[in-house]
């Protein structure tokens, strides 16, 4: 196509005012919607422009009215499920306004979160919608700025501590508490946690793992919170081999857990807070021979399709993505144009899709391992 | 944060200029870099810039260069795993040349697809990636257009049959063809194969299959024929009842591969063309009690991390996702600013993932069935 017909280029104003024999400031005028033109001329304008195929210039309309219809969506990465879930449901809601999305992956990665945030206001979107890196407001000075000269700014998944901005989150630490709690109930007392904060000392202590939690991302820190609010809820003490400290990848999941199942004393059930981490403990489990729920009890954030073909299919923490998305939009365009507001905290619910993962432990904490010594 | 500090407006090039005690004109030289300014004015302006925290306005900049330093990718649905790994793949090849990415998802509509064009187009993004839901030429002047206009189009992951342009896909019916063969070699004559062109007319023949097919995707289109052509190589004729002809969805693939498999001669293998097809197969297989490969065999696109932890693993097509997306933001970008050019046709090879999922088949074709009884 592109070879059969040399490129025309895009008609101008001009074009259009020679087409239509009227003055460019005519044509400007009628193709712009302000100041007045009669009846006739821009009749010819319209006519003439339809004919020529003109297209508005949005950029040159953007000068002027200071708004751009487009807004900015930075994430960690958008190849993950869980964020093109957040940014389908953000891209539907911003279509629904006529609003462009420009979207950017971070990979956790702070300094690429400022570049990006400085791209988008350069590019003058309307707003953005962030789930940011910073673990604390210091770190997240260029959010502040934005919003303090009139961009606003919504923390989607993460809020960032100290750091007051509209945000769209899941309460984690609760539903965290919630499913460590199904597991106490269900017998369990030796819970593996994937994944904990990643540091390269060890972790000894409650009092130092508390302290290494917040360095980590505010989603993480609040699971690890919620695992260990249930455990002191049931007077169960922390125990340090039982919550991760590698690096948060499906390869370091598998080694960590398999190294917990093959302990001494090993775990009767896995929380795996990340898609990756479960992934990871599978494979753990599988390499051991070992079978879930009746050697090992699984459940993990967050819910997918394919959870439900397992054998058995494994029980999972449902996110809403698709409403976190849309609101978190729905937030940013509400604020376009406001220069005073008091920042909005929504915190949704996460739902428990009970399937078959969750069962009694297979053995009781402290006597000899029936099920690890099978690898 | 924002309810603290009251937003300062952003500062123009004429507070730069007074805070500067220069002219707005010298000002704006200096922030543009245009025109000559003496060192000391250059300097002075810079400091002041620095000092306010004045941003340059790209979209001013845009007007007088041409250039917008984005793309525009549309695809069909962002939260879908194999689109979300293009775009992850685009927007690093963007982002490593400062390019920005605007992500429109049309979910296979075309109106949808021509409208985000137009506003890419309106938005004068340099170049435009997209995945089309035409499924020829005559639906596609949209896209033609575009080229000829000067606004470079890459077709990904589908081709447009008599559309001339730009393309990076995989070469769908040489892979479907290749695994269709790995299930007749493994001695599979009866192959089930999710999903086929929709209709609501019963489709008979091999030749109303064909004219059918070619109103599909290009994709699904392609991947059909390839089925077909390794059924041919080997001698095995078409036969209707294995080829469905529903809605695209996880839970019509489900009640397609669930009629097949209660069927009198039902298929011992199945080949799911997408995961949504590929999980509703394998809720069938699990509702009638059947294993895999032992009572139907199953292979699928696309790979992805949770095949390899399910029971037995699957064996799955892999496409080079984000190599795709990377090649096509290379190639689009190798267009801008060129007046002519003869599209070229990247076809990336796909690679098998061999793992459990294929076997023998469980029953003799023709013969009474053993395992469909079962349920």
């Amino acid at each position: 196509m592109a070879s059969e017909h040399p490129p025309i280029s895009a008609p101008t104003i001009s074009d259009v005012a020679a087409a239509a024999g009227v003055g460019r400031a005519t044509a400007a005028r009628t193709l712009g919607g302000y100041g007045s033109v009669s009846a006739v001329a821009r009749e010819r304008v319209l006519a003439a422009a339809e004919r020529l195929g003109y297209r508005s210039n949005i950029l040159a309309r953007s000068m002027t009215t200071g708004v751009t219809n487009s807004l900015g969506i930075v994430v960690a990465d958008i190849g993950n499920t869980f964020f093109s879930g957040l940014i389908r449901g953000a891209s539907d809601a911003a279509s629904a306004r006529n609003l462009d999305v420009i979207v950017i992956s971070t990979y956790e990665d702070l300094a690429a979160e400022r570049h990006a945030v400085g791209v988008l206001l350069d590019k003058q979107v309307d707003g953005i919608v962030v789930s940011s890196a910073a673990v604390g407001a210091p770190d997240a000075e260029h959010l502040a700025e934005a919003t303090r000269r009139g961009t606003p700014v919504v923390l989607i998944d993460r809020l960032v501590p100290g750091l007051h901005l509209d945000a769209v989150v899941v309460d984690n630490r609760a539903e965290a508490r919630r499913v460590t709690r199904t597991l106490i109930e269900a017998g369990h007392r030796r819970i593996g946690f994937l994944w904990g904060p990643t540091t390269d000392t060890g972790i000894d202590t409650l009092d130092e793992l508390l302290t290494v939690n917040t360095r980590s991302l505010w989603s993480d820190a609040e699971r690890l919170r919620g695992y260990l609010d249930a455990l002191q809820d049931a007077g169960i003490p922390y125990a340090p081999g039982l919550v991760t400290t590698g690096a948060k990848t499906e390869e370091s999941a598998a080694r960590a857990a398999l190294a917990m199942l093959q302990s001494e004393d090993p775990p009767t059930a896995l929380f795996a807070t990340e898609a990756e981490a479960l992934i990871g403990a599978l494979h753990a489990v599988q390499d051991l021979g070992l079978s879930y729920p009746g050697d090992v009890s699984l459940v993990g954030f967050d819910d997918t399709s394919w959870a439900t073909v397992m054998q058995p299919p494994l029980t999972m923490i449902a996110q809403p993505v698709d409403a976190m998305g849309r609101l978190a939009v729905e937030q940013v365009v509400s604020r376009i144009g406001s220069p005073e507001y008091e920042p909005r905290l929504h915190m949704l619910p996460a739902e428990l899709m009970t399937r078959s993962s969750i069962g009694p432990p297979s053995r009781v904490p402290g006597a000899p391992t029936a099920s690890a010594g099978k690898a």
